[in-house]
């Protein structure tokens, strides 16, 4: 048996905090005994938790702590009072320190995003970190990344980005070279900002292992599915996320005062309500859970903070099968080939 | 009774050429009998067609020429092939001498914007034309700027977009003072690019007549309909509606599979079937037909490619409110006063 993965949880973040963070824990651990857990947070609220849940008791310590960043601290004010002592920056410093393999937090984006880059900076060969999503297609899902960590990115950023949201698609997807796009405007020749068509000048020239570069997508490429890895800097990543969340509840929204306008429909709606709920689940966004860091020396999953413990457990599995198959390792090889093909080209 | 709206149509342009445009032509006549059209285009094809209509014809004449535009042809291209002769140029060209006062087509965007600018040049105190778009939202519709005629833009280019998209909104909307958004990323501290936050700025602070500032919104807010007129630069703009595409055909592709899954659901969606139909007619594009392209002396409009007689008509009837109820004057107007206060400042 392979040694166990060692997760590390903020139990203080998210809105609903540890009831939600040891309740996922459970339905995580019971899915993939190869864990073991650290609390980081008030054990006089976890340790009754985990008094309830003795299976992963029996894998789990608690490392107390009373100090907790709230949702809307800014990250400049969570860094000031959270470093050191907080249950995020415990949680982020147990990787740091080797004595786990991945952190999982639900608190908020900004202030995990500054606290990760100042306790576990950048790997070595990255610029800066990127938040990648993980998005339902038709097809499946794909990896876009950035949502927001930096805003703008010139061209070796945009390529690192490739190479790392790759690196995380042959894990998820299971697959040797996962398809690779440049998200761009359709507009003809106006196609690509200057950045982004260096970048895939780069990305075509490069031939990067495990990776396959299709050259640029559109913004309707994404629900499609076109390509299982999305690159875009972070302003307009961001913009895309959101709006197709926004896009989504407007439908919904619709559908149901559709559906409750005549007796008729009330009626359809009643019969085809299993068809209705298979729907519900396939956009619900607890399956496509945790956004995940990258780029930084040590796995980071980012659970959203309204979730409930099965999309806390959905985001803990994310950082399980990102230690268990090795994604610092297949970043690290990819950017080294990278390096080493550079080098023969300025050689030779 | 007021003077007629004069219409220019680019008949030889969209997937289907002359014949939605006189169809479409015919439908929104019906609607507003005080307008005139005249058909650029192959005088061999209209003809007929408009002998099918004979109110339409009525009011119609048809400028000649063989010469078309590819949909697929690249703004340089069609320029260099196109200038002078070809139909979107004459359709252009007749606003620029005055004798209509609108132009309307469904042929190439890129095509349509570069002959546009060429020809009818931007509007005294405007740097660049922007692309505005109608966009169904849960209150309504909102007007979104700019879906890509450029890429970035600098603070006063945004000011400017809030100008022209929220006179756009107070004859659509029939407002005194629509509401208005900058779209901007929610990640705290990183909210706003500098120029972002520079218009915002100065949109705060110049109290312009005719519009609401609201301050930033998100990605998921256009859909929601929080303000009347959301401003971006053109990238993320375009990132934003094709992505919005995306999710809707993704989500509408998810519901047909569900509702013929089994017999339960197939029976719950033909009764249920008035709703649904309601619900498409809802986020049916032709409804929302018609991209306007703001800043130029003169009214353009762009129906989609792909449209039917009733999604082109739509695009007609917006140009017509448009010129009705003085777009380009109601810029004007606002674009003084602006100037006016900066000078008074200046001044002080």
């Amino acid at each position: 048996m392979p040694q166990p993965v060692r997760i590390s949880l903020d139990a203080m973040g998210g809105d609903h905090g540890p009831s939600v963070v040891v309740a996922g824990a459970a339905l995580s651990h019971a899915r993939h005994p190869d864990t073991t857990f650290v609390f980081h947070g008030d054990n006089a609220v976890i340790g009754p938790l985990l008094e309830a849940e003795p299976k992963l008791k029996a894998v789990s310590s608690v490392d107390h702590t009373d100090v907790a960043i709230a949702m809307d601290e800014k990250p400049s004010q969570a860094l000031r009072h959270g470093r050191w002592k907080s249950s995020m920056w415990l949680t982020l410093d147990a990787v740091k320190k080797e004595l786990c393999d991945v952190a999982v937090s639900a608190g908020n984006t900004g202030a995990l995003m500054a606290m990760a880059k100042f306790n576990l900076r950048t790997m070595a060969g990255i610029d800066r970190p990127a938040i990648a999503a993980l998005w339902p297609t038709l097809r499946g899902e794909s990896v876009v990344l950035d949502m927001g960590a930096t805003i703008g990115a010139d061209a070796p950023q945009l390529v690192d980005m490739a190479v790392m949201g790759s690196a995380m698609a042959r894990i998820l997807f299971d697959m040797e070279r996962p398809t690779v796009g440049l998200l761009n405007v359709g507009v003809e020749e106006m196609k690509g900002l200057e950045e982004i068509r260096e970048a895939g000048r780069i990305l075509r020239e490069s031939q990067f292992p495990g990776m396959d570069y299709r050259g640029f997508v559109e913004g309707t490429d994404i629900g499609k599915g076109t390509v299982d890895v999305v690159v875009t800097e972070g302003f307009a990543g961001n913009i895309a996320l959101k709006t197709a969340e926004g896009t989504a509840k407007q439908i919904g929204q619709y559908l149901r005062s559709a559906m409750s306008r005549t007796w008729r429909a009330r009626l359809g709606y009643l019969l085809a309500k299993p068809a209705f709920d298979a729907l519900r689940e396939k956009v619900d966004p607890r399956r496509a859970n945790g956004g995940i860091f990258l780029g930084l020396n040590g796995v980071v999953i980012k659970s959203h903070g309204g979730t409930d413990a099965e999309g806390f457990a959905a985001a803990v599995d994310l950082g399980y099968d990102m230690v268990r198959y090795g994604l610092l390792t297949k970043i690290s090889e990819t950017l080294s080939h990278h390096r080493r093909t550079s080098v023969i080209e300025v050689a030779s």
